[in-house]
């Protein structure tokens, strides 16, 4: 099955469980600015005012401009396509006639429930009067985060890529190399496969040599050298078949490890260890995060500025609930129940004076019992020896 | 000047002439859901909340997750960047002191304007008690459709490119290649050349042999061959360093050209050269369309269901005020006037009965006194040989 199939069957209890008489998604333009929902429901985009609905009495009607109707009839996944000319007003008032509620995609949480843009929920608004319009995000965040078969071998498939990648750094990396010369190489690599990025290519790769490297988010720095001592961090996400992946991997420049290097691995890995015992369906993320967060201060480090995990679909950041702490930009998502079939990331790291950033980032799927590691834990520092 | 920079210093005025305090471009999880005006204001993305302010008083502050304020800080394009680590709501508010009325980018009429999410809008509502927030439309909307001399080369460029790719068509044609092929020979010289697709790809470039093929927005169907008596119709459109063409170019398939294809090309023209002799800085754009939909009529050719002209940017439908009738779904974008600098397709078409889709698309400029060609202009219809 087709995934926009599978994803259109999965939407309908879904619906049914929230209450409404049908979930709307009302978009325009979307190669400007695309609903992140709409590539779970259609191939390729829509030009002109369109509106997908699942009624929860089981129909699938899409209503848009008359030159994007033939592609989506062609795909077969909608019981009915109703094309217009000049205004969606009167077809979407005859579909919606005799319904009272509707969800729509906002929600101040999730980002990626969050399509709906102002401008056209007012717009909604006036077409369709006397309608209650209520927040689509339980509907949106489930449908997106509980992934299927089809969707986690995506996401495996591209973390063995990713692996890849990583697997060649012993050979790439030179004495005196730059920051930029590392992620000049990663992406040379990204686009020779004609993947694509988990997150904006300005800051993808991030790559960072010692302790003067600008953590986060920053830009690859052209002036920070490769050399001995230092900690080689990279933090790499590519898409592939649509689906992304989120890793960070370590290695220590030198034939020596110093002892506080050691020591921050270890501390790092155990953190992520207890993370991952504390996820399993039904717990919340603010309490996964609280686990490896107290083990990581626990054991002397300062608290990472950041969740522990957040899920990974068709981005690397994909919405819905985090495993994070109870902070104020993070809203209610750390207090969402985890669900069987999520996949999540595990990541946190410290500095290491002198030496640099220490950060390692897993993925992992829910299942029952616990987790699966869907990528091969790094559980050794490698060594890398320069040459020249 | 960077091109960011240029934007920046462009947008001072037009926040002053709309006499607010501010305006505040807000977002988070950029790759997930970008505002469309954010490439103008950055390079890369944002991933917590993040507020990008321009004051009328000149001073231009970013508000951000502090994982992203180091790249915005090296841009130096702003006056303050100010990074957060729990929450925004301390620095926002303490930013906006004061203030009282701010834009905000949302529009029901230009989706380039309209960025700004229901449930961002929500947000930003609880954050900012007491502070009114009004559209940006005419902020944003000047900011994005009035190109500096940058913005126009690149898009001259874009053309170029794509002219290119129409020279090899008569090199590439073969007899009984699909409609598929051609697009897929298409999509290869694209990736190749590591160009952007200025619509979605599923539809770009869309590829039209003869009477029986899908027009408009269709994929390209692997059925339908290419043979002699029909008309090959393309509409392409690619992006090279952020800006896009969009161009649409006849051949007729044999060696004489029957009567009726040469009159449609002949009236296609004709109505193009209308459209752009009404064309100018002040003139509605509805006016624009209304001459060149009056000359095709005249000769007898139905109305073309679209609108003659949008404007072209970032993407091939860059938002603004368009050439179009008084429809409902264009809302007030054909009242807009028309200003100096912007950017504007010309395009209309028609099915000749058992030949195919006879369609034209131009660019142009928009200068003091009349049009800047941007295209060379389609002024004959070569015939295409096939070989075997």
């Amino acid at each position: 099955m087709a995934l926009t199939a599978e994803k259109l069957r999965q939407a309908l209890p879904l619906v049914q469980r929230a209450g409404v008489d049908a979930w709307i998604t009302f978009v325009r333009e979307t190669s400007a600015a695309g609903d992140p929902v709409l590539p779970l429901l259609l191939n390729g985009g829509l030009t002109w005012q369109s509106a997908l609905i699942v009624f929860s009495d089981g129909r699938t009607v899409a209503i848009v401009g008359n030159y994007d109707a033939d592609p989506l009839a062609a795909s077969g996944d909608w019981s009915e396509v109703v094309p217009y000319v000049q205004g969606i007003r009167e077809p979407l008032q005859a579909a919606l006639r005799g319904a009272t509620t509707v969800a729509v995609n906002y929600s101040r949480n999730d980002v990626m429930a969050d399509g709906l843009t102002h401008g056209m929920f007012l717009t909604l608004q006036e077409l369709l009067p006397g309608i209650e319009l209520r927040s689509a995000e339980e509907i949106v965040s489930e449908l997106r985060s509980v992934k299927t078969p089809e969707e986690a071998e995506r996401i495996r498939q591209a973390i063995r890529t990713t692996q890849g990648i990583f697997e060649e750094i012993p050979r790439v990396v030179r004495r005196g190399m730059s920051e930029r010369d590392l992620y000049d190489h990663i992406q040379a690599r990204i686009e020779e496969r004609r993947l694509g990025y988990a997150w904006d290519k300005a800051g993808n790769p991030i790559v960072n040599f010692g302790p003067h490297s600008m953590v986060g988010h920053g830009v690859p720095s052209p002036e920070i050298r490769l050399e001995e001592g230092q900690i080689l961090h990279i933090d790499l996400g590519v898409v592939e078949c649509d689906y992304s992946s989120d890793l960070q991997r370590c290695w220590f420049v030198g034939d020596s490890i110093p002892d506080e290097v050691l020591q921050a691995f270890a501390c790092v890995n155990s953190a992520l260890s207890a993370g991952a015992q504390a996820l399993r369906p039904g717990a919340r993320g603010v309490d996964v995060d609280a686990a490896a967060r107290g083990s990581f201060v626990a054991n002397g480090y300062e608290e990472y500025l950041h969740a522990l995990g957040h899920q990974v679909g068709r981005l690397a950041h994909d919405g819905g609930g985090i495993l994070g702490p109870a902070w104020e930009r993070y809203g209610n998502t750390p207090f969402l129940p985890v669900k069987e079939n999520q996949v999540y990331t595990l990541e946190l790291g410290a500095m290491v004076p002198g030496r640099g950033y220490l950060g390692l980032e897993e993925m992992v799927r829910v299942r029952t019992n616990g987790v699966e590691w869907l990528s091969d834990r790094q559980l050794s520092l490698p060594t890398l020896s320069l040459a020249r």
